[in-house]
């Protein structure tokens, strides 16, 4: 990130957050996959099939808003998702338990979705600010998905199936 | 974080998800204060300040967590609060104007509220797992805080005196 005041506006800030969450799904559209080969639970398995699925079509979303606002798909370096994503890794290589290491991925995949619950609620607020009628619309399916796919982790973590392989 | 897998039961998962939160909210209170001394909206600079206040009471709560577990407090090092605190950072000096410099700390700090909400979800489940009833009250007490400070941001974001700066 350069060092100059290169966000001026909201405008500005609109279209940085949406580099920034750009290049947050690529990253987990990139590590989904392999969180997904660990997990021995099927209903969480499919759980993280399902979600790569959402992943791609969210991408194809935002390159849709890009797209609104007459600006290229491009990914501004996100620390906060490579932060989340080291985090989970270095956690999953610590675990060698099939079922403690499912109850780690699904917390972590659920750090990941409040990253993206966050960041698609501020990008919503700032197109209804701006009246970017069309983007909001896109927005709030993402943010829908999210959060349904939240709620899901919580319902198969607390499930009795899951639970009796501890 | 050492590459043994040092995380075998349950217990231990709790105990790693504890430090991880721990070290978080210590970097969150270090760093709050720096955020709140630029933010020039009266309401959420009022909100970053009682934050700050809870954020102690929060990590005193930890402390008493950690004792019911006979385990002395200790951080974990978390690259996820680091990498959002560190975008959150970045995102600042690229930044002149006051009204989007407020937008943008609100912003940063939802990304906060979320990661600590997910955390906490994690070990409100694992303790409920675990029979720690007493942990559970304590860490409710938290999450429900946590809530609060989120909701409350949007709202302070949403308001009609906050979007007149603009």
């Amino acid at each position: 990130m350069a060092s100059k005041k290169t966000i001026k506006t909201l405008d500005d800030l609109f279209l940085h957050t949406l580099q920034d969450i750009y290049f947050a799904e690529n990253q987990i559209a990139k590590n989904l996959p392999a969180m997904a080969k660990k997990v021995s639970n099927p209903e969480l398995k499919q759980g993280f099939e399902q979600h790569l699925a959402e992943t791609h079509e969210q991408i194809t979303r935002l390159n849709d808003v890009f797209g609104m606002l007459n600006e290229k798909p491009k990914g501004e370096e996100c620390p906060a998702i490579e932060g989340i994503i080291e985090e989970a890794k270095a956690l999953m290589g610590e675990i060698g338990d099939a079922h403690v290491l499912d109850v780690a991925i699904a917390a972590a995949a659920q750090a990941v979705e409040h990253y993206e619950i966050s960041r698609y609620g501020t990008l919503i607020a700032l197109a209804k600010q701006l009246g970017h009628k069309d983007a909001i619309k896109l927005l709030q399916a993402t943010l829908a998905e999210e959060k349904a796919t939240d709620a899901k982790l919580t319902k198969i973590s607390e499930s009795p199936a899951f639970k009796q392989a501890a």
